[in-house]
């Protein structure tokens, strides 16, 4: 079957790449969207070292699972496979299992092919008045609905979001729900103009003095989180999504004398994504700049890394 | 008067220091004892630029005031001197006015002195039942108790305090109240005693691969980061009270993998610091290690700095 692969080579569209082992309790699926992600470009680069399918961002239709009822159903699913008996999955962690495989990223392909499995446990049926083409931003959307998850905003919290690409601007309207003032911040006019109304836009040397209730760094450089450091009101909170590989020289004493609060951010629950997107209160349709056949997928990737792309998607299917 | 100064040439006592000043809305007292904090001797190495009379730990009695209720009272006081005015102090966070002072420390002299002079806003009477000798530790307390003003510990969570001197070992005795299991880390053996019932003395080597729900950084030290880093679970939380100046080279790539909370941490509500020691529920006695006059100024301050010594405090009068 096709599938877009990491290999020690980089990136490479493999037309024979052998069928997904289906282990028991999972669901082979079959891929109808995959989309691109800033850590999928962090995975070429080398992070994680992973290698195997690409993928953890995608829409699809369950082809084989032994409770019929799943068979056919249009699905979207959570990416961190858990073992579920250690420690933390008993704590009620399961996505910090240390055991834990996540699809196209750590120990387990991922989506960007014909054909791949996961859990039945995993999967979340796609209501039929949500489009795939929606639907395959619920993964990061789940992710921007993490940090409502872990921190409390509140309708009169001033929030600025560090960056406009990918992962911010579904942060920005998530955030911009809870009737807070947010404003997205970033350099590249192209994408700060895809920020939906009621969400400002300026770039960080706009902002003066201002000082910010919370601001979320999803900048994905290494200088965002001094920036958001400079941005944030004291006893303020930064929500840190950025993962870098290089050490961050940064004297952690402004935290101790303004009580700042930071709280790293990673994957959220995908029920609320869903349900954000079938109310209509986040529409990410904005935000597709391509879509390519699968058997394209590493120009796809070097279309995702170009300045004002937002979101690539790719389809088995030929196009 | 009798003073310990910060100079550009180091701490010195100066016999001949002028009086202080007294401005309007301000108490003049009288020093009973003073307390000897790690931020002093980060002062001395040049912390914050400060120079000027020390001190900020002490208990003292109001030897004039315009309000007559206030004169002979024996108090404790706030060290941050707010404008009162500004957007921060408006916003109900006036210990992080930018426009502060702060006693010994920030554009203001302190209280190692005969006489030094406070708002009398800041002031707080000390019950007749709470010696003075334990008086002197409220401010110190005060920021112990900062940490469940600002972090919700449960009663089933298990924390560690790392670093067991002036601050830890406060730290350690306020945790334990809450009926969490609390571990201090340590390297000294005879700081390590001083841990109260109840509360488990630990090397780090010790702890093996035990992951705490909460991890207090109380070392000083620029490896206190990385160490809390190591023993927190996913998604615990690191409270920071170490100030260091040093950058630190670290990757925040955990902080969002593991999804981990940081909160900065410094001064706390006298309040309940008195509360706590009216009720007899911490006992900070055995933390006294020397009591010199303030005219030794310059050795209780090396004394402090020695491994094993806790709190040195001094007193204006002769001994």
């Amino acid at each position: 079957m096709l599938a877009l692969c990491l290999t020690a080579q980089g990136p490479q569209v493999q037309p024979d790449h052998p069928e997904p082992r289906v282990a028991a309790g999972e669901a082979l699926i079959g891929l109808q969207l995959g989309g691109i992600c800033a850590t999928d470009l962090e995975l070429v680069r080398g992070y994680m070292g992973f290698e195997g399918v690409m993928g953890h961002e995608w829409v699809g239709q369950v082809q084989a699972h032994p409770d019929a009822d799943w068979v056919g159903q249009r699905v979207v699913g959570d990416i961190n496979c858990p073992c579920g008996a250690c420690e933390t999955c008993r704590a009620g962690r399961p996505t910090h299992c240390p055991r834990r495989t996540v699809l196209g990223i750590l120990g387990r392909d991922g989506a960007f092919s014909e054909r791949f499995a996961l859990p039945v446990g995993n999967l979340h049926r796609v209501p039929e008045d949500v489009t795939s083409e929606a639907a395959v931003f619920v993964e990061p959307l789940a992710a921007a609905c993490q940090i409502v998850q872990q921190v409390h905003i509140r309708p009169t919290d001033h929030v600025a979001v560090l960056g406009v690409g990918r992962l911010g601007q579904l942060c920005a309207r998530v955030l911009a729900l809870t009737g807070a003032r947010v404003v997205g911040v970033g350099r590249s006019a192209g994408r700060l103009e895809l920020l939906p109304a009621g969400v400002s836009a300026a770039r960080v040397d706009d902002l003066g003095d201002t000082r910010f209730d919370v601001v979320v760094d999803c900048t994905g450089s290494p200088q965002g989180l001094s920036v958001a450091t400079q941005l944030v009101r004291p006893r303020g909170t930064v929500v840190l999504k950025t993962t870098v590989h290089e050490p961050l020289p940064q004297s952690m004493t402004p935290w101790v004398i303004d009580e700042l609060s930071l709280v790293g951010s990673r994957c959220g629950p995908f029920g609320p994504a869903l349900r954000l997107l079938q109310r209509g209160l986040v529409d990410p349709l904005p935000l597709l700049s391509a879509h390519y056949p699968l058997s394209r997928g590493v120009q796809a990737l070097q279309q995702a890394g170009a300045p004002d792309t937002v979101k690539v998607v790719m389809s088995p299917g030929p196009r």
